[in-house]
């Protein structure tokens, strides 16, 4: 079985090499095996023609959610890649802040299967606004990463 | 029959408002009917654990052509809102510079569905890395914007 | 407020149409507002190459699912059409019988989200085996019917 | 290099074993490295409330189409199983018969991702009514295709 202080280690350094996380403001809230939480502000560089969030912005944090959902159960020398993912937008995507949760649905040797949902926050209030699946791929060795 | 004057000037006028195109350095090179091009230099900020463009961040781009390919077919009141996409990762986005196109697949009266492929530029070469399908809804007056 | 009683009559009504569903040989066993659970024998004739039911044969009870759910929320007057879906296959689809739930996900005047599971079972364990999320779009007149 | 030969025999076999391609009255019509062709005439029993073929009975030719490409590239000992896939519809589903193309978009060691195309026709007009993407996994042993 794999301890949380390893595999917690592993998520909290590549999410530290991420600097597409650090870029939007995103934190880790928690980790825990085949879940991960994650916070980020409204972050007006982020988004779009009506002044909320980027309906890509929202998919980059959830999936970063998935992928490091799935990092928790994965082989400790593995690394994730995303295969593909599939994000609905339910709301717009508005709030002080956001909250964003990751799941894993189906752990894999190989290919992991992730669900993940984003909340928007305002004044205590939390409103779904959007959900993702993703796919992801555990790769071991450089090769791998390079595809 | 829409004037390419009228939509491609909606078109800029609409992507000059999306924070989120200005601050990743898309920039704007072909609009035609039912199509947008756009182009982005390589940008350290947005990457992932490996040092490529996070998958977020090339979803980010495909989905504003994606919207903006629809957004030139669209009736000029009409506002774009992505409903969902769904992205596969072919291949690290790594590259000098990338390459994002959308099309229009099928145009309807309130739902229309784009493809959008991006590509990674590299002394010449280029590489397809990521596809998109998204499906956009026309949306007409604030109330529709806000849901 | 809907009754339960219209919207039942509504979805027995046109689930009887569906012939698709009669071929499968399934069954309606518990609609609710929002939310839908059919069942399903394993069928040879509708299996892939190792013996498993068809991923596509999934996806059909699962589309049924999700668009009946969002039946039962919708206008009385309104039909509904499948705009896109997405499958996961966790497992293969084996099993002395299928469950299959849809449930809505967010209801919108035109659009509505619908998720979807696929369990399979086996002298009485029950194995998640796919998932679906769908958009489900109401059209009302023969003209949006058509498309 | 495969030869044509190899994988044709293959994939004949494979399809000849899919039970569900039978029951639809789904033919092979043109088999190429990386390519597949099917044919599928109007079939009442695989219909939705309006009489149009159900979402899911397109979706079950189009995933056959996807798989039957892939395995195509994929190493000759290797069986294919559908990881996910995302389908759109365009346009009603009616036609005296169907053509359906599938392609491959990405072709890898373990994963495959091939994009598919759904194709009604009427007194000789062919109209695209569908489109899927879809990522394929080699498998090796049974243990494998078990998952």
């Amino acid at each position: 079985m794999i301890g949380s202080d390893e595999f917690e280690t592993r998520v909290r350094a590549s999410f530290a090499r991420q600097k597409a996380m650090q870029t939007l403001g995103v934190a880790i809230t928690r980790i825990a095996a085949g879940e991960v939480e994650f916070a980020m502000p409204f972050a007006p560089d982020f988004t779009q023609q009506h002044g909320f969030l980027h309906a890509g912005t929202v998919a980059t944090v959830l999936d970063s959610a998935c992928g490091y959902a799935a990092f928790t159960v994965m082989a400790p020398e593995a690394a994730v890649m995303t295969i593909e993912f599939k994000a609905n937008f339910l709301a717009p995507a508005k709030g002080e802040n956001f909250r964003f949760v990751g799941k894993v649905l189906k752990a894999g040797r190989t290919v992991t299967v992730c669900d993940a949902q984003a909340f928007g926050r305002d004044a205590g209030n939390e409103k779904l606004i959007a959900t993702m699946t993703a796919t992801i791929m555990a790769v071991t060795g450089r090769a791998g990463i390079e595809q």
